[in-house]
């Protein structure tokens, strides 16, 4: 019991101390490791078997698109980065150098890959010659640098792991499509495997990506109230196209420009599955993208049949497709439970000797606890039943909640008033100059996160939050990771 | 049909220059593609979705053993590299140095990772403790660059991918079992799901990993007689445990070192697949680690119920757990069969309005073309035993092609008549003195290969083929990628 307690005691309370909170589930689910190497950080099995997941699941809807699988190098010399003129200022002062090959200087240094448009445009153009060669709808799966001054685990460090997808197409419109197409794919993601809601919207031009004629955002709402960009997806237009020369001739023999886009997702998906979802317990995982779905827990494990009849439960679990685990370390059941609660699994079973005497078990899920006693032959079955639910009532809970924690302002004075003391989105009207988002950035370290895609327009007689004048748009705002 | 030909007349033939005959059908099967990054590589999706299927295959086989996934920084401070005397001076001559992070002069220089030891054991270092927390079982699925001056697609680049395992042992006898477990799971692989008959073996004193106290390796013949290391299995002893002070408590409360061993395999072997496959119509793949295994090229398909057939057989194939396509563009299909031959698909069925009045259709093998017509219900069921009999011929070929090209040597004179006239693999006793191994590499650009798990001690008269005295091992001798 001793040692039960010093577990649980060990987490800083969610609700007194957020950032804290967020260090100790990390480092105490063992999602992350250290090593020497300043600002990148290392993925333990239990975080990587997390990224796994996304993957692997995002792959498989991607390839449903006909998304292809490539790989690039990661390094990119310094006159290709500098093809297209917004996109390297925005990246060119937080890239890493590499100046020394083996032992001899670099005639020019090249950049470990912050992402990679310009290599792609360098493939591009290469490679499209007629509109036979399009669409080229690529992907890749891969590690970025981007050389962060303060990290967070998950959440911003100088290297981690992403997909970033890049496309060429035949006409504006169909790059549009794709565009939009993706940033659906991402939103239904998060909120159907995730179980995390998400605002769907356009950045505002001060705070697309670097390059971009248009950038799209899914934005989700995080327990503290923050805001976290979870995906962005890129329409490029012809930008990019023009200024590495990627050129095809049409089928009416005329040359033409292709129009781009490029679309990602990060491992960031893990630090907003923990903060949307993990409570003082520690992590709580979706059963979606759990790992280990289910942990059986024999109690009293050296008891006659108890360790066989966790075997057969387990076994009965795995045949109906539920990832599951026994936990027969010689620790105490309390003990396990709360080592359980801290690492996410959705779901335990426990069995011992009574409720075999009376063929039962008893299932617990992690997100409420509740507990389920169904006999013993029925427990896949009301297992699978029971993590459905579950997964279903997690996304309705980070809804509500982020409902709740949606704001209106009409004026400056309540906008001001709400961001300083009610964390969450403020939907505000917005009268389209920078000069208002700077205002307000600078004043209340609020940025407008993103113009949702259904309805955005501002009605007639709206204005703006912050000037007063005609107002253009209705903006997301708020405190952002 | 002057198309036809102008396809099948570029391609090099293999026993003209091998070399050349390479590099055409990794251009023309468009396994990789080229930017402005020399030295670096491209994977395309013909590649890249080879590479996918190889690694999907390896992590499930390293799953059942208790393999669990990471991922470290791509990074390595010089200091931590320096920590072990002969791993340093073994990969510092060959790898990219980071010294610039954003505008700033970084304090200490980092490289590019070469290999990983140095990471794993700063990490060991910190997370082990106690004998509950051995073994550690990790791999990592990633890319490493080693600074290359010549380089080839896939044998030899800049940056390459691979997955490296590192673990970390209680004893000397579980490090050593596995070493050769993850020797013996590669062979297996290269055996069975490549077609890959290989040589498992131990490198030599000369040939051995930097750092390592013995090194493991299979070897494969290529199809112009040089071989190709295709794995390697590494015991590291406590070498590098006393290097980096990884220490733990054992049960009887004394503080011990860590055994520690690592295995890696690479996009080599997507090299070796088409070095040992291949043949003068291009690619050649392994049914099993195709990404696409059957095409049906429709015949005359504008033509009435043809294309609607050609689904119909698709949907039979796909639910027969075959990855198939159909090739419906306005090629002809003489083009058609000559472009899927390059690309090495297992396995054509063709199908047009007088197999429809038949009720028939013809499936075609790639590596030998031997024709099967069969009924239309029985397309599934025979092209899957067509493709299960193609994986074996093609293994039972690529072996007797080894054996045909293994040679054995007595006397110095024989052994350099066999290096000079016939390519393959030479068996020769050695004494075990590397001034031998020197002698012959400086003479005749031959290699010690390996000394063959199986019976590579030398009988009581056998004497070394290079200095006459008395010989100690079996050895594989050979030249190499």
């Amino acid at each position: 019991m001793a040692q039960d307690k010093k577990l649980v005691e060990s987490i800083t309370s969610r609700d007194v101390d957020f950032a804290q909170w967020y260090t100790d589930v990390v480092k105490k689910a063992e999602l992350t490791g250290y090593t020497s190497v300043k600002g990148c950080m290392v993925f333990k099995p239990a975080g990587y078997a997390i990224w796994e997941n996304i993957r692997n699941e995002l792959d498989r809807r991607f390839k449903e698109t006909g998304v292809e699988n490539v790989y690039l190098p990661m390094f990119i010399p310094e006159s290709l980065l500098e093809k297209e003129k917004d996109h390297v200022e925005g990246f060119a002062p937080e890239v890493a150098w590499v100046t020394m090959g083996g032992l001899t200087q670099l005639q020019e240094r090249m950049c470990v890959r912050p992402t990679s448009e310009t290599l792609f445009c360098d493939l591009y153009q290469k490679d499209i010659h007629s509109y036979r060669d399009l669409p080229k709808v690529y992907n890749q799966w891969c590690s970025v640098v981007r050389w962060e001054k303060t990290t967070r685990p998950f959440l911003r460090s100088r290297e981690f792991l992403w997909q970033e997808g890049h496309t060429a197409h035949a006409t504006a419109e169909e790059a549009q499509e794709r565009t939009i197409q993706m940033l659906h794919l991402y939103a239904d993601f998060l909120e159907d495997f995730l179980a995390i809601p998400v605002v769907r919207g356009r950045k505002t031009d001060k705070e697309k990506f670097a390059g971009a004629e248009a950038t799209y955002t899914i934005e989700a709402l995080m327990h503290d109230g923050q805001a976290l960009q979870s995906g962005t997806s890129h329409n490029f237009g012809d930008g990019f196209a023009r200024a590495f020369g990627i050129q095809y001739t049409a089928k009416d023999n005329t040359l033409q420009y292709v129009h781009q886009t490029s679309w990602g997702m990060t491992t960031r998906l893990i630090g907003a599955i923990i903060m949307v979802h993990g409570d003082d317990s520690g992590l709580v995982l979706p059963p979606k993208v759990a790992p280990t779905q289910c942990v059986i827990v024999p109690i009293r494990q050296k008891a006659e049949g108890v360790m066989e009849k966790a075997e057969e439960i387990a076994a009965a679990l795995k045949a109906a497709g539920i990832r599951v685990k026994i936990d027969d370390t010689d620790r105490s059941p309390g003990w396990k439970f709360a080592d359980q609660e801290m690492r996410g699994f959705p779901m335990r079973i426990e069995i011992g000797p009574k409720d075999i005497e009376n063929d039962v078990c008893v299932l617990v899920r992690r997100d409420n606890r509740e507990k389920t006693e169904v006999r013993i032959e029925d427990a896949a079955q009301a297992a699978a039943a029971l993590l459905e639910q579950e997964q279903k009532d997690m996304y309705e809970r980070a809804l509500a909640f982020r409902e709740a924690h949606t704001y209106e302002a009409a004026d400056y004075e309540s906008f001001a008033e709400i961001s300083r003391t009610k964390p969450g989105f403020i939907k505000a009207y917005w009268c389209g100059d920078v000069a208002c988002e700077d205002k307000i950035k600078a004043d209340l370290s609020v940025t407008s996160r993103c113009m949702p895609m259904n309805g955005s327009e501002a009605p007639e007689d709206a204005v703006c939050v912050c000037c007063g004048r005609k107002a253009k748009k209705l903006v997301y705002w708020g405190k952002a990771y």
